[in-house]
């Protein structure tokens, strides 16, 4: 799945399905909708096809190379939650946000806090980030002003997406998560931190976050995790039962951050506190029906050793210790013309990468 | 366009638009899509249609009695964003929720506060509400517990609905309020309050909210309200430029709440502190696109009165202060069974009613 070979894609998954309108349509919700056992069904079908030596001339034609086409939005994005589900993380933004308290809030461990992001904004991988305008109020400032952020940031993330759907009132238990998550993607949250900072009590973030979200071009399926798989790291307090289990949903992902083609960050996805199983259960405990299509990430996962962070706010310790990349360059935030490449692997699967270039507000 | 006199629905527009496929799809969005000027040649076909006397033959068929027919949700809700616009309701809760600190927070009289919601969520009126299930923690307990809302409550709001998107990087200057909103909705945002004041720092609501959100079944163009356009509060201090402006359209629209067949409260569109022109500058003001179907709600709308509060943690002074309905009944929040309806109107304009009865968690 490396370097120079073929790969196929939706899109030339498409032209295989003889007969079939299904992988003709602009997304995958479709197809995401039917469900696993025909999720499973077209995998069979598809590695059939592939490893199939007397169906080599008939499927050669259909491989596409990557670098020959233009990757689009895998999925229509129904709507979209954002978790804040690693410890280490929550932990060093409470203390840069409010350090005047205890860096987790009293609910953290009970729960997985999240809110929802502005599904509109979901963009694939490729796509130019604008720096946002908005306000900001710095703290030796009288009143607010409006302009480009002067902090912005990256935010690595893992989300994973709905395929089959619930009604109103049904909520997921954690072992049934594989029957409505079809797979996952590679998510980077950008974010405004001035914007947030000032913005965010007391109904949490906003426009510090819902100029844009992007997603890696193509969605993993869950089945090809399953060597992943690891125990997460354990609870304390125990979780309350509507919660409890899923901690065999651990993934042993490696995450990587890279900045102007130099490496900033190696973190794993397993140092996640709340697993994606617990994730969905919460969302729905509340009777939340879910749609074919919604998004729902993990918050920035960050792991407790310096190297390891998923944002730069908290490689850089608020801007305080900017980096210094080759030839003396510095950043505390990101710049015009940055670009950010987030990468993900299970060993030799490739979760795909999530790249995108700063560009100058308008 | 009251009592038992016929009404033009959707669906029944649908019928008279020969030719059409437009109507006859199952939500207004691509009428919606089509923008000011469709919107305003379909309002005047319509209109020319049901006065004039030649085309009485043709159209009575088409003019099917409110309650011969079942409402749907009028249109397919893209992202939904939910504001805190009203001073008086911002200045409630903060009492009640953050008693040790001032009401309204540093930033709330800069920028239209708000976070998105959940747009799987949202339903039609007359659409029961189950009771959500949640962790909550009552102050005098040591640790959580999950189990049903013991605090459920409604919230009066007015929403409006994007006809007309916008492109990633395009702000929504207040002056064009108008091109890119087709009308508004009476909205009910169904709250449990103990689920929302345990989750919600530091990101805000989620579960408190997600469970469900209530819709009139119609949403009344921007046009029927010209005569109902107010000057808004004065704002002090005054708004950024980016917020300027938008203060000919406050809203003298009366809105009313029932439960049980008993008026609750009687509160004004008008005393919104931020208009809706400036809620959509503000949340397209980083370059955040919206797109058809996009339904941003006000938050509760409360006045300054005794009485006029659009929810009842305010009317009962966070349950602390029942109301006592006829026959002795006494209500801090719903209880299974109570059927809560919303109304607005402008003069002989209703702007529909949003009606949904609870039920018990399941």
């Amino acid at each position: 799945m490396s370097g120079g070979c073929t790969r196929t894609t939706p899109v030339a998954s498409a032209q295989m399905l003889d007969g079939s309108q299904l992988f003709a349509e602009p997304s995958l919700n479709s197809f995401l909708a039917l469900g696993r056992p025909a999720w499973h069904a077209t995998r069979e079908w598809l590695l059939d096809l592939v490893q199939n030596e007397n169906e080599r001339d008939a499927v050669e034609p259909h491989l596409i190379p990557l670098s020959a086409v233009t990757m689009q939005l895998p999925f229509e994005v129904a709507d979209y939650v954002d978790f804040y589900s690693s410890l280490e993380h929550a932990t060093n933004l409470g203390r840069m946000f409010r350090p005047d308290q205890e860096p987790l809030l009293p609910n953290w461990r009970w729960l997985p806090v999240a809110y929802h992001g502005r599904a509109g904004s979901v963009v694939v991988s490729g796509t130019d980030v604008v720096r946002p305008q908005g306000q900001r109020k710095a703290p030796d400032e009288d009143a607010p002003t409006f302009g480009p952020s002067r902090r912005l940031d990256f935010e690595l993330e893992l989300g994973f997406v709905v395929g089959t759907p619930t009604e109103l009132g049904e909520p997921v238990p954690v072992e049934a998560f594989a029957d409505h998550v079809f797979g996952v993607v590679l998510v980077n949250d950008w974010s405004a931190r001035d914007i947030q900072a000032w913005e965010y009590v007391p109904l949490g973030p906003n426009l510090g976050k819902s100029f844009q979200t992007s997603v890696s071009a193509w969605v993993t399926p869950l089945t090809l995790l399953e060597d992943a798989r690891v125990e997460a790291p354990a609870q304390d307090p125990a979780p309350l039962p509507h919660l409890a289990g899923g901690r065999d949903w651990g993934l042993d992902v490696a995450l990587e951050v890279e900045l102007n083609g130099e490496a900033l960050s190696h973190g794993n996805a397993r140092t996640l506190y709340w697993t994606l199983p617990q994730q969905l259960a919460h969302a729905t405990s509340n009777g939340s029906a879910v749609r074919t299509g919604d998004l729902m990430a993990s918050g920035t996962i960050s792991g407790p050793d310096r190297g390891s962070e998923g944002s730069l706010i908290e490689l850089t310790r608020n801007g305080t210790e900017p980096l210094v990349l080759p030839d003396g360059v510095t950043r505390a935030f990101l710049e015009d013309g940055d670009e950010v490449v987030l990468r993900a692997n299970a060993g030799s699967l490739e979760l795909g990468e999530v790249r995108g270039r700063v560009v100058a507000s308008i």
